[in-house]
């Protein structure tokens, strides 16, 4: 017996490429979540991967950077044509133009901090538990989680100067493929904020949670990618509400396959 | 100075979800091989990524079961309509419907026979090399790979009863996220064959090298997934002759992006 046999899933696009090595975290963290036997019970995705993007960091800086909102758009649009009931991001920093892509491609945004808030571990009692974002500073300048934690009443700290300088190195390289020269560059930054009394880092790049993984931080670290995997799978397999109802059941598959 | 900054890249559309982890592995390679050091220098891709697609296996068996060609179709269709210009498909057994697919998408296919083939190591002198083909019944039955060989005079071993019983236990533990109990059925098959002379292990199942990796069978196997991914990053930077010139040239991208 199969309880999934009848399941249907909702197409979600991945707009991606912001880098390659990110979109990928994510795929496979909605693969790793997902309850599944067999290929068929996976969420079914289609990805956009491709980063000839103008750089997004430089883009919140400088208003006469070239936008990466064309690029970005042509892309949710090319996956809400290719089918997909809805967005979501690969990258936080992109978040800055969430409204702008959602409103391109006409369908809705499981937008990446709505996720990670959801997902932040309540505190049942004494002083409200400490919070640090790391992120890239585009992600820091244009308010993109402070904003929605402020809207629930939440307050999010955020790096000083020095220690947001290591997270730049770390993001660069990461982008590079140095993964060794990128976890270095976190260590002691990392462990002084701990000593300081951080009780959890809310990993708002999607960079970070490749380095961090594998370290002693990790235990109290809220990875904004595996939030959003989370949401992603809970669209698909239907237990979000939504008013659109076009899921996919391929007629080809039924009870003869197993 | 940046070589690169004036690159194009043809954008290139993976047919994947078969199973949705071999997908990523094929992804995780042409980034890993890709020589970049800004996201902007990677293999723009587009990937379908959607599971639900009838067993390729069984409808190679049994030709009264669902047939997954009107899903892979689709799939391939899908990816064409977003850009794609040539399409590679993450899965060696789906290659049995490969011409109806191209055909369908009217874009071309890279073949991952093809790609492992060209890629298998010249011997300077004495017998030819032994080379076995470790793939699904499906892919063996179908003559995925021996058919291509043949037409290039190379002949390729198979596995006897026994040894194929293990690996479709493999195949099934890794669809299932198993990969320990995947990785234990190859060890005494393996070792076996490599005592008896066997010089190199065609990993013709993109499950296969997730389990080989990392193990002593790594360094005498040849990775079709790695053989296909060098062929997408080949003709996505341009490298292969190929009638269609449309590239991907971003007019927002430029000097300005570092």
């Amino acid at each position: 017996m199969n309880t999934n046999a009848k399941q249907s899933y909702r197409l979600v696009g991945i707009l991606g490429g912001m880098g390659p090595a990110a979109t990928i975290d994510l795929m496979q963290k909605i693969i790793a979540t997902t309850p599944a036997m067999r290929d068929q019970e996976h969420v079914p995705l289609v990805v956009w991967n491709v980063p000839q993007i103008p750089e997004r960091v430089r883009a919140i800086e400088d208003p006469s950077a070239a936008s990466p909102a064309p690029a970005m758009c042509a892309g949710a649009v090319a996956l809400a044509r290719a089918g997909a009931q809805a967005i979501a991001i690969a990258c936080n920093t992109a978040h800055y133009w969430a409204e702008e892509i959602g409103a391109a491609a006409k369908i809705p945004l499981i937008h990446i901090v709505d996720a990670a808030l959801d997902a932040l571990p309540a505190k049942a009692s004494g002083p409200p538990a400490r919070v640090m974002l790391l992120a890239t500073e585009g992600t820091h300048k244009a308010g993109i989680y402070t904003q929605r934690a402020a809207a629930r009443g939440l307050s999010l700290e955020v790096p000083n100067a020095q220690v947001q300088r290591a997270i730049n190195d770390c993001i660069r390289f990461t982008k590079a493929n140095q993964l060794t020269e990128a976890r270095a560059q976190l260590i002691i930054p990392l462990t002084q904020l701990r000593a300081s009394g951080v009780d959890t880092f809310l990993l708002g790049c999607t960079e970070l949670p490749l380095l961090v993984s594998g370290t002693p931080f990790q235990a109290q670290s809220l990875d904004a990618t595996a939030a959003l995997a989370a949401a992603v799978i809970d669209f698909s397999l239907g237990s979000v509400a939504h008013k659109s109802d076009k899921t996919i059941r391929n007629p080809h598959l039924g009870d003869k396959v197993a």
